[in-house]
């Protein structure tokens, strides 16, 4: 008996679980329809500021694949195609062509849903004016690079912020040659970070160049005499402004989920089992619209990013297809830059272990990326956070240069095992002169934190 | 009561044993004397090609501590004193002062063997002549230095052997602008990587422009017509020089403690236990002349590396004043570079396991440092063993441009904590366009590798 499997979501996720259960069945056992709202499939949405900032030379690179190639691989991708409704009784969703604005319902034997999240756009006075971008579609980039081209002898850029978003479109305006201006209610930027971890990016970025206004919270936008963003207004007074980009984080899209009666979780997202089942029989989810388990914390969080999105699609279209896999969770590694400054953090901040109740201890220290006498040694910061009563490392954050940031990997994986900070300090990291010093950093800050247990 | 401890040799495992035993124990508590044959004190070694190569601006830079400074923190480090006798029985070791050319009996309470190794300069014909060089030294590197620069118009650097130090070496020539020929017995350079990631190894060399002459053995050196070194004789032919690096590899010095009835083992190192105690009561070992357990293999393998050695002086140190430390044994991990280059490795490869007899599969992938799109994305291929029962992560080779060395500490984390190659793939690893595609290649690679056992 032939099936259909019907995706919503033509984006990683969404793709990842179409062509793996493609892999696994052929178009004469199973019909995969995919239904993408936009006019892009497949597109790298963490890419966009670097498209923005020039790094990336066209739009084309960002897509890993194209409508076409999903549909000569076996895969009926619909652009434009919205849907607006999951009827799980009936077995069927409700589909608006954008362009043909027709309806129709189309049945499945089994579902994933793919919907992604939307950045958020709090409903601030002008937020809708001209210049106003959020930073999340391919549309998104190419409306900011029009902006960027429009003649003008130093555009003035204003960031609205400061997390992955805000500090990459800020290095993004930087290499545009605009004077950068970034907007951060909290008291340091990267609030993935510790404070004192946020205070090293900011004089980072300050020493770029880049106008922080910290503490600030924006409340509007102000028109400019050409009816376009002039100004963006905050509590500490307004910045003039000719281009704004919008980093507030993002939302999961729940709300046809929600509506069908899918379980939505305490942190807003779609709640899943590891197989990536839905509590709905025969509906999936994956991507940046469910929550996924935090091994350190043992709770549900919502971490949009594509790395994830990849291996929970791939998993979903292995268990639609009588699979048995299952993405075991997350431990919350993320890095990024601005500039030449490498910013990365893995399972849990003293900030969210103090609102977990674990009692932890951390330890600083500053070191450099390379023996210090090979050239391109950089100075790095690696903050280690460990529990109290048993040692067992928690957390890591750097901040450095060239070489700092994917050292995060090896906390990682130190921490999705359960290690001692004891046991990490004496791990065998590689070790030349132009790759670490004797004592890699990590190892140093995990002797020190072992120290303190 | 007054104890003392005598430390046998000045550099990273004997001075860090010293140092380390300092910190806990005062002077009025604890007298350290250390001796040291060779002028200089806790140099890094591993730092001397790139002395050579002028990366590194002075000798100075690889001196960790001075004599002086050693003797400001309490440790009567003796230079220039040779150890050459050590009695259990009466607890004492014969000391020559190499300069005032006395000996005398030094009695110890404990004892720290830390004679390091020295490289192997097989007794072929001619090589003593002036230009053919060792790189262990910090005299070995200033003569080679001098070597160079003697006026000529583009000098002939030959290097045998295609180990860490030998690839160095040719890195180090060719920055000085020499023609670099490198003679190797084996099939391909590099014979801790399999075969397949030593030829990509040696195709990069080969795209230097270095000259390597492969499974070709070294019978002699000839002299030129100054007397010094003018040819490299092999069994394929004579390689005309007018400088040569020994990269051979080398051996423990472990004479006196065998003479003294310490025990060595298989490998052909001193024995120890985690706590870096030798078989003989009050007697310790640390650093390149000691044995080291190889958590994969659970065999006993030699292991020269100042991370370790710093690592095992360590603990001496701390067990020396009453401590309990332990050296939990070492994964195999090592990283070097061929100018962009760079070149890692840890667990067993498959070379190993078909020596230990382990049934075992192989996988490999060829990838990108970096999100394909971005500026910078150079090649990286990776090679993952596991063992073909249990899926167990038994080893990880790469070969590629910047960024992919260093990847390795994720792969050794991961061997250390006994993870499968399934369990590899899920992993939690930092992705940003710049610093990963959205499927790190080492994901890629274990996943391949799952799919093989």
């Amino acid at each position: 008996m032939r099936e259909r499997l019907v995706v919503i979501g033509g984006d990683a996720a969404g793709m990842s679980a179409a062509s793996q259960a493609r892999r696994r069945r052929s178009p004469s056992h199973l019909d995969i329809v995919a239904f993408e709202r936009g006019s892009y499939s497949s597109y790298a949405a963490c890419g966009l500021p670097y498209f923005v900032g020039d790094d990336v030379s066209g739009v084309d690179a960002l897509i890993a694949r194209s409508p076409e190639q999903h549909q000569a691989n076996g895969i009926d991708l619909r652009m434009r195609h919205d849907v607006t409704a999951i009827d799980v009784e009936r077995r069927s969703v409700r589909v608006r062509d954008l362009d043909a604005i027709t309806e129709h319902d189309e049945p499945f034997d089994q579902l994933v849903i793919a919907t992604g999240a939307r950045p958020r756009r709090p409903p601030l006075p002008g937020i809708g004016l001209a210049g106003v971008h959020g930073v999340h579609t391919i549309p998104d980039a190419l409306d900011l690079r029009t902006d960027l081209a429009t003649p003008s002898e130093r555009p003035r850029a204003v960031v609205v912020g400061g997390g992955y978003v805000g500090l990459e479109m800020a290095e993004a305006f930087l290499a545009r040659g605009c004077a950068v201006e970034l907007v951060h209610r909290g008291a340091q930027p990267m609030a993935t970070l510790d404070n004192d971890m946020g205070e090293l990016v900011a004089r980072s970025m300050r020493s770029l160049g880049i106008t922080l206004h910290l503490g600030a919270t924006v409340t509007g936008f102000g028109a400019g005499a050409d009816g376009r963003v002039g100004t963006v207004q905050t509590d500490r007074g307004d910045i003039a402004a000719d281009v704004v980009a919008l980093g507030l984080g993002i939302e999961p899209n729940i709300e046809i989920a929600r509506a069908a009666g899918v379980g939505i979780g305490q942190a807003g997202g779609i709640v899943t089992d590891e197989r990536m089942a839905t509590d709905v029989d025969g509906v999936w989810a994956a991507g940046d619209c469910v929550e996924t388990r935090h091994r350190v914390s043992d709770r549900n969080v919502l971490i949009a990013l594509g790395t994830h999105a990849n291996k929970q699609g791939r998993i979903a279209g292995l268990n639609v297809t009588g699979g048995s896999a299952e993405f075991p969770g997350v431990v919350g590694t993320a890095i990024t830059k601005v500039c030449a400054i490498e910013i990365a953090r893995t399972g849990l901040s003293e900030r969210e272990c103090s609102a977990l109740g674990v009692d932890h201890v951390a330890a600083t220290i500053e070191g450099t990326t390379r023996a210090g006498y090979y050239p391109g040694a950089d100075p790095i910061t690696v903050k280690i956070v460990a529990e109290r009563s048993t040692g067992r490392m928690l957390g890591t954050q750097i901040v450095g240069g060239a070489g700092a940031g994917k050292r995060i990997d090896a906390a990682a994986v130190a921490i999705w095992n359960e290690m001692s900070v004891d046991q990490f300090a004496q791990l065998d990291l590689a070790y030349a002169p132009p790759f670490a010093p004797v004592w890699d950093p990590l190892l140093i800050a995990a002797r020190k934190a072992a120290d303190l247990v």
